[in-house]
């Protein structure tokens, strides 16, 4: 309870001056005086139990008008920093913990205790056990994309001004309860609109009800996954497989059981054990390409109904097929409600569009509507309606027609800047669909010499071994051409196909043979 | 390997022509034979194995042209319902599953099929044991909500047209690779303007690389989670406390420990088993409307230290205070980066904009960073863009100043209605602070009985009870006057006045006196 040091009083004038000049921007003088004695509370330098000069002498002392520095005052007793006690003053609080950053009173407690306005201390920390092994699904966030980073659509060929306009006219419309919270499963324009494409296009059965718009297919992996599976179920992944899906069943806690993808799809054999989901891309593998033959997929349905499992259908990019139309959905043939469709506009309009969506069976849409409108909150209203415009008015057949196009020519000029690889052993995917390719190669320090040097060029090779569960993997590169213009496809494919040959070439014609590959492959 | 029946040809036409008719909008001719033979396969009507006519014979007893029926043909090949055999003709596919769906040919089997382009049948199914538990904390989804609902800030309030002019702005400005995956952790403008925010009116200690910019406070909740926990672990939970938090633990695999609430805040005690994560609203404690002491906070902060736990600081709505200026968050007094701060623009401006941001120590920065972009994606970079600049401008700090003195208005408003009732005994909240105020009642009867008939008025009276992990809870209603008129404010408060009063004459005012309340309270 002793009075303040005359010294401690300089303190305050200098460091109120002091902050005055080097905060300009740190707001009202209430606020700066509040700011240093509460600092110097926390650091110590005000001991526990001290009493305050009165607000009369403080305002002298500080050059500052008395109710400036009552209401700093107030504001710390409101937060109590401080206390009053009726006649007898204004004291700092007598805290145990405050005390003990006192003991060691001046500038070392000052440096052990971070001064408010700066953060405090890095220290090392430990992850919990799934959350390292969700970063090892979890690229480096300073990687920006290259040229032939696979997902991304052709955004230059996006109709931005026909978009924009379209929001434009969405926003000025939008109803005052769409700001509020929204319990409805999606605007109901978009549904309809959806269903009747998914029909059509995707041989999906469903009922407008039975759709529920997420904010990207990975809220739809979320929550299928929270909702039907307890931490410790097995789910099956495809082996190779999207990161994506598996870093949310490790985030769920799920023990994931690879499954080899062969040429006719998902290989499920009678020895592996019982799953209770099954996550799977039937229509165009990710990322082999393969599309599940009809016997594999009534096969997984009979399955999947023998072990009471569910089976999540990603169909992320099957719009664009080359040959026939789309193949028809996996859910269309579901007589027993246990596919859950998922489906995005992330690769047919843009990813920074944040919409996807999941056909439910019956029995789990109310289920999921609640759940979801708990654990992720509806929401960017404007922009459903926005979309459900887009898709009524034609403008997304038209779109999705014209990418189909795009992407076909661009990934023909991709392997004609491979051709001579190719010619040379390199072997490509398929590529009757979508929006990327596979490159085999014959091992593992191919990969990486490929991945690495293609960083110095901007190109970004994707390496199809850490799309495996079970390491090594096939060693590989996933390459994507739909983002690219075409004058990236010349130089980047024009350099993969010298530095494959060049690396061909180092290291002898004889051990990258076929045969040779055989060994390491998976798929 | 049987010639279809003639029956069975006049079968397709016909329903070739029904098809026509009835589904004018189901696409070209093509694509309606395709779906009639598909159909007509799945339902084992076409047996496996036999063998159709030729297209020109299909095409003239279909009156179609030969060029459809090929198409239609050749989708069905791509897709494995039918394959050709070289000089023997095109056959339907020899599968076992479509075997046994055949062996019983006719109507019967065509029911036991969901006919293609309706839903399968709903069944009954088991959620798992977590999503049973997350139900328990979603509400349903066809109740809409009512007058007084908590949580909802002033729709009617919100400057549409001056945040509708800023959103069109940033929509023409957009660059292009926004339109693409983003994993800076938000747009910078945004991140840099809130932390200046942060630190000025929230004492919040932070640089803007430590902020993360995510898609509402929930989904803050749920990366911190999953990062930060395994399942099984425990996390502390206020009681009363937050279901969408609680909601989040669940879906994590959590084991949730409640930690009563008393009129300092969390009343830890020494008895408690050791959490991993500690989830708690200081400011304006939801929603008892405690704010929690320093002393407690300090006493917190040891605790979480001790235990090496993490603590996940909601401060949903303090920008609302009525007395002083918000109360300095936890964040600010940590100096062990233990504390992860969350929080919403849901509240301040509107929750359909589906944006909040958590504060991150140092140390967790990249992960956090990393996890989120895998888990979540980054999105709305337009809305943050335009968000960035509402806040540079000045505009949210009018906005929060006007809707403080709103809130403050509706709030007594809400008060006077209620006057008889309380000089009658009821006993409301202090509300300094927020959107809400708590009535507290004497018993669960009472509580349901309000709740039910303020359904019918259309006032959505949120039973206290349903706050609490251990049942019964203490009986109360939570009042969000924020979002509701003045004359809903007069219409609801008055009509909740009466029907209290009412049935305190009922049940006797002898039953009703404070002491009979005791036993059941927990805060």
């Amino acid at each position: 309870m002793e009075p303040l040091s005359s010294q401690a009083k300089l303190d305050w004038v200098i460091d109120a001056l002091a902050m005055e000049v080097a905060e300009p921007s740190s707001g009202p003088l209430s606020r700066r005086l509040y700011l240093g004695l509460r600092e110097r509370i926390q650091a110590g330098r005000l001991a526990p139990g001290s009493r305050l000069p009165s607000s009369r002498r403080l305002a002298r002392e500080l050059c500052l008008g008395r109710n400036t520095v009552l209401a700093a005052l107030e504001q710390l007793v409101a937060e109590g920093f401080l206390e009053t006690r009726p006649g007898a003053g204004t004291f700092v609080v007598d805290l145990p913990q405050l005390a003990g950053a006192s003991s060691a009173p001046g500038a070392a407690s000052e440096q052990a205790l971070a001064p408010a306005g700066e953060a405090p201390e890095t220290r090392d920390v430990t992850l919990s056990s799934r959350g390292t092994r969700l970063l090892g699904y979890s690229p480096c966030s300073d990687v920006r994309p290259g040229v032939l980073t696979p997902g991304l659509p052709a955004l230059d060929r996006f109709p931005q001004a026909l978009w924009q306009r379209l929001m434009r006219r969405h926003l000025h419309r939008a109803p005052t309860e769409w700001l509020g919270y929204q319990t409805q499963g999606g605007v109901p324009a978009l549904r309809e609109a959806l269903c009747d494409y998914l029909r059509l296009s995707r041989s999906v059965r469903c009922r407008p009800e039975q759709i529920l718009i997420v904010q990207g297919a990975q809220q739809g992996f979320e929550l299928i996954t929270r909702l039907l599976t307890d931490p410790g179920d097995r789910v099956w992944v495809e082996e190779p497989g999207y990161g994506g899906a598996k870093a949310c069943f490790e985030a769920a806690g799920l023990e994931l059981q690879a499954v080899p993808v062969d040429d006719e799809g998902l290989r499920v054999t009678a020895d592996l054990p019982a799953p209770r989901l099954i996550q799977v891309t039937p229509s165009h593998q990710y990322p082999s390409g393969v599309t599940m033959t009809l016997g594999r997929r009534l096969a997984l349905l009979e399955t999947a109904e023998k072990h009471g499992a569910w089976i999540v259908e990603d169909d992320y990019d099957s719009e664009f097929r080359y040959g026939q139309g789309p193949i028809a959905a996996l859910q269309g043939l579901d007589n027993d409600g246990r596919v859950l469709y998922v489906g995005t506009f992330s690769k047919v309009l843009y990813p920074g569009l944040r919409l996807g969506y999941v056909v439910l069976p019956e029995a789990l849409v109310d289920a999921c509507r609640r759940a979801n409108a708990r654990l992720h909150r509806e929401g960017q209203y404007v922009v459903q309606s926005a979309l459900a415009e887009f898709i009524a008015a034609g403008h997304f057949s038209r779109h999705v027609r014209r990418m189909r196009d795009c992407y076909r020519d661009r990934q023909a000029r991709l392997r004609d800047a491979l051709a001579p690889a190719v010619r040379a052993g390199l072997e490509l995917s398929e590529g009757q669909a979508g929006m990327h390719l596979v490159a085999w190669l014959d091992d593992h320090a191919t990969e990486a010499a490929l991945v690495d040097r293609g960083l110095y060029h901007g190109i970004g090779l994707s390496p199809l071994s850490t799309y495996y569960l079970a390491p090594p993997g096939r060693p590989g590169l996933v390459l994507g051409y739909a983002g690219a213009s075409e004058e990236e496809i010349d130089r980047a494919g024009g350099w993969l196909c010298r530095e494959w040959l060049a690396l061909r070439a180092e290291r002898g014609a004889s051990s990258m043979t076929k045969a040779a590959t055989e060994p390491g492959a998976r798929a």
